[in-house]
């Protein structure tokens, strides 16, 4: 007789509530050897089991409970704490769990479960990037298909290449070589072990986040290398190459002005300033994981591509 | 007959390892109407009731069960996040509830009064303050009769008078007419309805947080007015009149620079700088409480006693 084992996974809800669409992420399962950086050992599967049984479950319940968790302002408030809700999660996280802690115990699920949830949840400082990208996802989808429009509506990379999608063009991708990300290792891995840039989490950066509030989270230079001037710096440069402020994602530093959002591939192309990215490194490797956090530039080509195909539409 | 009707107030129990030394603080009731600022109404009476007869107990059974928890190790986590710890403490008060919650949960006590519990802490963002507080003074303490040290072992204010301890001087007190802190107002008042400065709280710039380390909270300015440059700024200026540079308490945005610590009375005369406060503000007339918070310098005369006492030693 064959075995059939069921495997289910959980995923947050992210509403976009102005436009009514959803996005989705699965949660987060820490860093190091994790099933999204390539890991896929026995411990790797064990946890993910535990996730599916233990983990999502009470935090559905807690979720209900609390009617549901406003991730903007949460993200809102991480930015005046030190966060850029990519690389840096510390603050949102411990809010989330600030949050979250109330409604868990007017659940039905006994003291013994809920420490353990929170305990899982508290032992990663980046629990709640999985949370953000979905949030910054319901965000920037409404852009797709925009008529006219030049702004960078999808940023996201594979390992190999990196795409974009821009607002106007609707669904078509523009692709270049994925770069390599400068940053620090974790212990016993280098730059020789990391794979190019990887995963769907530059969705931050397109919703404002990210690499483009990294003058919010000057701490973050001990996770991706370089100086606390430098995290201004960056933030600073790509206000050149977007279209608005955001209104509600506020940096301290720079006296409370909005994080930029919006890039423009016709401010990319005219100034040669490419969006700034703020990242997690996998290894080259299958089966072995994160190993490292950095920092890199998104590739030229494929915004040169794009506004080609742009300037096609007038 | 006479009814006798028993208050009891917990105390934070804060040891400073390295000297064995101890210092107390009682638990953060919140801002506004609060007896900690003047006000003493039914309502005031009925929180500090359950701050004794629920917060308390409970929050000592977690305490217990953690086996301790580090003050020093929260402050310094949550300078990275944005705070000073003494006017804005929504990252340490996070990462509290953050360390708190597993051990509560692990205790004897029921979910309902579990989620009351963290509630409370977590409805008031100055929730560590007290905790904070109790640490300042359980570091700086062993200071006090340093033999020919010129550095202030305490400053404090009264609401009338601010005073200040040299270390080398004991437990002399120089004193002198306390400031009137500017800054901003909670809704419904105005400068006109303002105590002068008022508290033991500036137990913290001289534990070397508070004011000294205001670059590290940009966002501040939200609570006390100004502008984020100004947090920069102050900061930079008290390294001018201090000893040392702290070795934990690190600045990001001034690329981990230690917060300056040690306010020498020589430096203070000889370049004419005060030290900066960081506060709240009282009302002027009893029962009401808290109405404001914000800046100012402690005022001169005292620092001119002092330093004549301190050179009739050599």
């Amino acid at each position: 007789m064959a075995g059939v084992v069921s495997y289910s996974m959980f995923v947050y809800v992210v509403e976009n509530q102005t436009n009514g669409n959803t996005a989705f992420c699965t949660l987060n399962e820490g860093l190091g050897k994790v099933l999204r950086f390539g890991a896929y050992s026995p411990e790797v599967i064990a946890k993910l089991k535990w996730m599916e049984q233990v983990l999502a479950p009470t935090l559905q319940k807690g979720v209900r409970q609390a009617g549901g968790v406003n991730v903007k302002d949460l993200t809102a408030r991480a930015l005046m704490m030190g966060d850029e809700c990519h690389n840096r999660n510390v603050a949102a996280t411990s809010l989330f769990i600030r949050t979250m802690a109330p409604h868990l115990l007017a659940t039905d699920v006994d003291k013994e479960t809920l420490k353990k949830v929170i305990e899982f949840i508290s032992a990663n400082d980046h629990s709640f990037l999985n949370l953000s990208m979905a949030a910054c996802k319901a965000s920037t989808d409404p852009v797709v298909g925009l008529k006219h429009s030049s702004i960078v509506s999808t940023m996201a990379r594979n390992g190999t290449e990196l795409g974009i999608r821009v607002a106007g063009l609707g669904k078509q991708w523009f692709t270049a070589e994925a770069g390599m990300p400068k940053g620090l290792y974790f212990p016993g891995f280098s730059e020789k072990d990391s794979c190019r840039d990887l995963g769907d989490s530059t969705v931050s950066e397109i919703g404002a986040i990210g690499g483009f509030a990294m003058a919010s989270a000057p701490a973050i230079v001990k996770f991706v290398g370089g100086r606390a001037s430098d995290a201004i710096s960056f933030t600073k440069e790509m206000y050149e190459i977007t279209a608005a402020e955001h209104t509600t994602y506020l940096i301290p530093p720079l006296d409370f002005r909005g994080t930029p959002v919006g890039v423009d591939i016709r401010l990319v192309n005219k100034l040669n300033l490419l969006p700034f990215i703020n990242t997690g490194i996998a290894h080259k490797d299958p089966g072995i994981g994160q190993i490292g956090a950095g920092i890199l530039r998104a590739p030229k080509s494929c915004f040169v591509e794009a506004l080609k195909e742009f300037n096609k539409l007038f």
